[in-house]
């Protein structure tokens, strides 16, 4: 399956190399989330679990601001009149879209400006890795529309970015998170200028790519799947998965080129 | 069932609209524990989940220290001379006091000063969110009195909230935790002033009962329990939890305030 | 069993009381392992579990150097010939070197200089505390080879010790890790300067051992086994292994120590 050429409707989509940028695009009102780009982003992570053209994924800001979440006129209002299946159908729809991100197998890197809550923050934490600038503010702020802190998974993954005291204050709260807060707790990996964090997010990307991308997909799903296994089931788990990698070429190819002094091609297989 | 006017034996109780505060009451010796208010504690936080007239609670510091831990004539020194049935149900006793803190569906908050040592670090450590003074000095000095770390949950919920490096020197060494060290470790959600200190944690218990109480109580829930789920099993949990709050009263109230630019009046239903 | 005079062939051996202290020992080459020297720590630290004469185990650094991990021409050569049985063969080995240390019984602790890459980064990590000089520089490489990051347990246990968004970064790139980063994240307890390291790891590892050792290799066992419990469950475990500790001379040394108010003898039974 090849995605290059994907054209979207509800985000834009653009390559750079084997790196797909993702953003969502409606700069005027920061990027609202709706249920038809929800559904749109979750078949898109689900198509990316098959894709033979894209080895890394960017989650762009667009205009100064990652996201401000779900929208209030046409999400949150539509929410209110639902009965309990048809609620049930929308959480579930959204958790699906971080379960198709945690199952892409590539790794996704968030790149963090201005305005980045609720399901926008949502995004953010089920990225592989995380950019802001300093401007970033992150705000898990389902409990100022009256819900719980439990959205698409923050309960879970939250406390284990940040540590389940911080997480806590975050999910009670509401608060935002100061870009410093974020990367001082472990959540931004490194904080850039406004003007550099889409090609700091993209180079980081476009080094994953010439990395062994295989072997990225697995770290990626045994960083995921590791948290509900004993430490002895993790390591038996890593040693098939481990010697599942040392039989790519990419194994081959950091070894030979090792012994002739050159740097490792890998080819992703 | 109605807390408020609750008169405790062996701990003060008073409440400050819908938040309960609790305070250890031997300032005299740096307010120890006995059987009797472990016992007393346990059975109140099982009732707190009942509460209808409590929305959050405040483990506040008493004398200008939070908790010295078991008393060492009145527990260590009865626990030497018991054999292990009697062991079983001390340990089982003081356990169950943590899991009625993590059970009692509303979030508690540590106002930590001072001392705060053996059982009284736990009490910290089970609360939700820990504020602290400059001053307070927390040990989890269980191997000074010939035990292990493994202590009502300790070995579990430590490592969550600073990790499991420092966690293990906490619990092997038994040394103490600056209140500098436990904010930048995460333990502490923040440093105040002794004069602030129970002030401060009011405050913030305050603004949680301003908030979507009902979902306040599933956001613990999930907190807790979503550590042995898998991420998958998470979110389809989370995907259940946020519908039901989605139905609550709350929710509703938040969508008409925002769409009338007005400030919502949460009623935690 | 005493262990005080093991003779290993593949790495260097010495007791300080009963500390024991592990080097690896070809520093001229950074103190890689080999298949023979991986056998033989597994073989060693599955003895220690029953060792009579040591409490506490110090893995230190050798002219400089913790380690630089497999070696390219004795491991990577000769693995990229195997096929899948053998290479599963090698990495249950290499896993159950970690697995032996999280069985062994004693605390481990790492003395980190210069560079720790690789499996060498696995060993300081699957220790329970790490010193460290400024001058380490810790990696886990796996990716520039060619494989994974899920290697001997690292996707399970890195994020647990620096959180997941940290560890994502460091095993997806391989980037170096300072020893400054190492500190701030939690990965390293403290940093000494060079002259320091062995002595104070070796100062730390004798504190442990005049403290209460049986109640340390059940602070060790929680620590690493109630990651895969639920928070209910971890403390139902603790109550019982906190009352093993409580039938302890130890415990009964130590009340009897304060209430003559002198300093406790631990005698480790």
């Amino acid at each position: 399956m090849k995605m290059a050429d994907l054209k979207p409707e509800h985000f834009r989509w653009r390559m750079d190399g084997r790196v797909a940028i993702i953003q969502l695009d409606r700069p005027e009102r920061k990027n609202p989330l709706t249920f038809d780009s929800y559904a749109e982003l979750r078949n898109t992570f689900r198509d990316l679990a098959y894709a033979e053209d894209v080895d890394a994924v960017v989650f762009a800001a667009n205009g100064g601001n990652f996201s401000s979440g779900g929208d209030v006129h046409e999400i949150i209002g539509p929410l209110v009149g639902m009965d309990m299946k048809e609620l049930l159908a929308f959480t579930r729809m959204t958790g699906d879209l971080i379960k198709a991100m945690l199952n892409c197998g590539r790794p996704v890197i968030a790149a963090v400006d201005g305005i980045c809550v609720g399901a926008g923050a949502i995004i953010a934490m089920a990225s592989d890795m995380r950019l802001a600038t300093p401007e970033a503010k992150t705000a898990f702020l389902f409990t100022r529309v009256g819900l719980a802190g439990c959205d698409m998974g923050a309960c879970a993954m939250l406390p284990r970015i940040i540590g389940q005291g911080r997480a806590a204050e975050m999910l009670y709260t509401g608060r935002s998170m100061t870009a410093e807060e974020g990367e001082r707790w472990g959540f931004f990996n490194r904080l850039c200028s406004a003007e550099e964090l889409e090609s700091e997010a993209v180079v980081l990307a476009q080094r994953l790519c010439k990395g062994p991308t295989f072997a990225h997909g697995m770290t990626k799903t045994q960083l995921n799947q590791e948290w509900s296994m004993s430490l002895e089931q993790a390591i038996e788990s890593e040693a098939q998965a481990q010697a599942i990698c040392m039989q790519t070429r990419d194994f081959e190819r950091a070894y030979n080129a090792f012994v002739n002094k050159q740097k490792p091609e890998f080819g992703g297989d």
